[in-house]
């Protein structure tokens, strides 16, 4: 008592299970490009290059995407209503449509002041517009009252997470690889990652038989699996799950009670195949055998991070419970209602999002040019990346199907596996540093992930604009491969 | 195995720590409220009264408030860039000061796109700024790198209750009564709550005995008792800390190794007396007396959502840690980018918030206008409403002195309680049930914040416009004692 001799939280004492979250994504490797980003700013010279290109998180418009007018002249309104006594003004000297001044008046009736908080679960009109969509989108009805507005998809996992699991006995299945934030918050939550990995052989699609035997395994180790994570299309891998994929999980479900959680951010970054909404799917089932699948719960996330939008620095999102409790939907009520709702502006570029101009609407024209203009760069761009892995050696990589990722496996030669173990690194951590280090490229090694033991990967986004950086990124790998073998 | 007779998830089996939150500003009384708000749009008549006034939470815009139009401005040109390529229409023709443009532009060059995520604890440029405004405020130096942007205040207070709070022993001095965020992620987190009471005789001031007494019977029983939160200027209570309390709390947290949180976001709320933030008492008792309290920590949290600002649906805020250790504010980073970062657009908000227009702006005039207009429209309804509850039998209640809540001691008859047990409820929850059903105003039981063994009180805000409200409630009141007397 009395001491002031030390601080009184210290890296030994505090949460062991926030200091035992693990996430890459915006890890060591992505602090030191941030430092680099800012030597270069300063007007430092003496590194091998002069740009640093963020390939390690999928933002955007951080890189060459511009936002879509449409969203972001409503927007404008939104924030500042006084613009609209100026109609006249804003249709004729400042390019808004009429459709852009008939939303942003009908969202300010319904949403008030986008400065007011709203209901904890989100806007009311807003959710109806997301039920809309998703009828429209699955041909099976929605309701309002099953949707719940988040700050990005990522809030929504948080929340379904912290209602799911009980205590840390409780466990999810999750896939491998996956987007680090399942991992991290069960970390964090201190519950149990039931991981089970993709077949990277089928195109990293679902292996039943591979998920029937983790969950085989950690039940009869005591863990209380309650749910699976399917992340459709895939991040990191770019999959789309097929018809029958999805149709085993939710027969897996079923036979095990498990709550079935869709991410499904990337629905509208598909290249190859079509996206099959989970909802959709258990819809079908639920018509063509009646009574079978009723008791099934499943939840969808998405959000206004991905897709054409690219607004992640807007975090909105939203998540839709099909088949739950309504007492447990009273409890997620309660728990999105402690941090009160999310912001209301990305709420609102939810329901642009959801509901965008449609043919015959002023706006149309433009919004279809930039949406297929930044569907198409991106495929570009996928294909590029691509065919550079092709010619690199020892480098696998199959082909772009969607998302905004590829990721590559790539074997190094042992001499490289015993350099980075000197470093204590793993070889895919050695090799994205030197990458790093080398070029300028920051990308994310595949143990950021999860892989299978004895493989190695690193995750890449195809945002960047041009080609400079592939070459990149081929020159160093030669001469990587050369100094190692 | 197998089974589909239930669903996997109900009441009992969910997370037990989110089931035992309490969370009553958004609670029972608040749903019904809004049901009502609903009834009465859809054209029910039915109902003894034609409007709901939400007196529940502390929402300004929802209200009568009027935003800010220097941060509108600025917002709006943030969300559409392009209109920045019309600065001649912007100032002939839309009243666009030039100092509004010129902030966008740079806080465009400086965050890049608000669609896209910035560095997960903030903007570099947005901290420095808020560190720039600390300094000038405390008369201290503080660091951009010690900042973090959080989505509101709300998640500020989560992620350091997250970081500080170890296991289910781990221990949280508390404000009884107090705004029940804290209560709540407690609960949530499984760590244990102390509480201590404020002193109603006092203006509901600090009282250390009070303090002491409750850390020794917590730390008896097992409890480590590890930070003390304050919430200055108070929230329910509107009181605003003396020097001397704040100072005994620091002395006390020197004594026992506490970890001070001081939840500030009332700071610009203050009618009676003088803020005074724990970072200037800290550093000025710091330099009184060289190496004493070196060791402290600190973290101090500020929001867009109070204040003459009000923007509370923008979700903006930041906390600032002071005397952490970098081991642990690396841990916090990390935490933070879980969620990847606060709202880009709600980031802004902050560093206009801290940054507003000076005298020989172009906007200033406006500005301060806005700014005392809200300030003192505040002030003259806290003391009509304070009026009306010095006329009600068994109401006291201090006179108002910042936030923008009141909250009076009610004494109920003996009848009303025997009523209220009936129904299952506590005195104070019936007292405000039968208020929102008789006059449409909605106000939350003290038994929401915490209070007094035996002690009966609600809280309200002083936010809703007109006299008419205040009217009913005294009305409602005079016919409830007549009831129950």
């Amino acid at each position: 008592m009395g001491s002031t001799s030390a601080r009184r939280l210290n890296i030994n004492n505090i949460n062991p299970h926030v200091k035992a979250a693990k996430y890459a994504v915006r890890g060591e490797l992505a602090v030191k490009s941030e430092e680099y980003r800012a030597y270069l700013q300063g007007g430092v010279t003496d590194l091998p290059f002069s740009k640093v290109i963020s390939a390690n998180i999928g933002n955007p418009q951080q890189l060459d995407q511009k936002p879509i007018t449409f969203f972001r002249q409503v927007l404008s309104l939104l924030e500042n209503p006084a613009l609209l006594k100026h109609e006249d003004v804003l249709v004729n000297q400042l390019d808004y449509k009429p459709d852009v001044i008939e939303r942003a008046k009908r969202l300010l009736k319904q949403v008030g002041s986008v400065g007011a908080y709203s209901a904890s679960n989100g806007v009311p009109a807003i959710r109806q517009s997301i039920a809309d969509f998703l009828e429209r989108r699955d041909g099976f009805p929605a309701k309002q009252s099953d949707i719940y507005l988040s700050a990005g998809a990522s809030s929504g996992v948080n929340t379904l997470l912290h209602i799911i699991c009980a205590d840390a006995k409780s466990g999810i299945l999750v896939p491998i690889p996956q987007y680090p934030l399942y991992t991290a918050s069960l970390s964090v939550l201190d519950a149990t990652c039931v991981p089970y990995l993709l077949d990277e052989s089928k195109n990293w699609g679902t292996d039943l038989d591979i998920i029937k035997e983790s969950h085989a395994k950690a039940t009869a180790e005591g863990v209380d699996v309650r749910a699976i994570v399917i992340i459709n299309p895939g991040n990191p891998t770019g999959a789309s799950l097929s018809a029958e994929d999805i149709r085993s999980v939710i027969d897996f479900a079923r036979e095990e009670r498990l709550v079935i959680i869709a991410d499904e951010v990337y629905q509208t970054n598909v290249f190859v195949g079509e996206f099959i909404s989970f909802k959709r799917m258990l819809r079908e089932m639920q018509q063509e055998k009646p009574g079978v699948y009723d008791s099934i719960e499943l939840a969808s996330l998405h959000s206004v991070s991905k897709g054409m939008v690219g607004e992640c620095g807007h975090r909105g999102g939203y998540f839709e419970l099909v088949g739950f409790d309504p007492e447990v939907q009273a409890e997620i009520y309660k728990f999105v209602s402690i941090m009160l709702c999310a912001p209301v502006i990305g709420q609102c570029l939810v329901d642009l999002m959801v509901n965008p101009p449609r043919p015959g609407d002023a706006s149309y024209e433009l919004y279809q040019q930039e949406y297929n203009a930044i569907f198409n760069g991106l495929r570009e761009r996928a294909t590029a990346l691509h065919k550079a892995f092709e010619q690199m050696e020892g480098v696998e990589c199959g082909a772009p199907q969607g998302s905004m990722y590829l990721f590559p496996t790539i074997q190094l030669p042992p001499k490289a596996a015993e350099a980075a173990a000197a470093e204590g690194r793993t070889p895919d951590e050695f090799y994205c540093m030197r990458l790093l280090e080398a070029t300028g490229v920051c990308v994310v090694p595949g143990s950021g992930f999860g892989q299978k033991d004895g493989s190695l990967h690193f995750r890449t986004t195809f945002l960047a604009p041009g080609t400079e950086w592939v070459g990149s990124i081929v020159k160093f790998h030669r001469e990587f491969m050369d100094k190692y073998r």
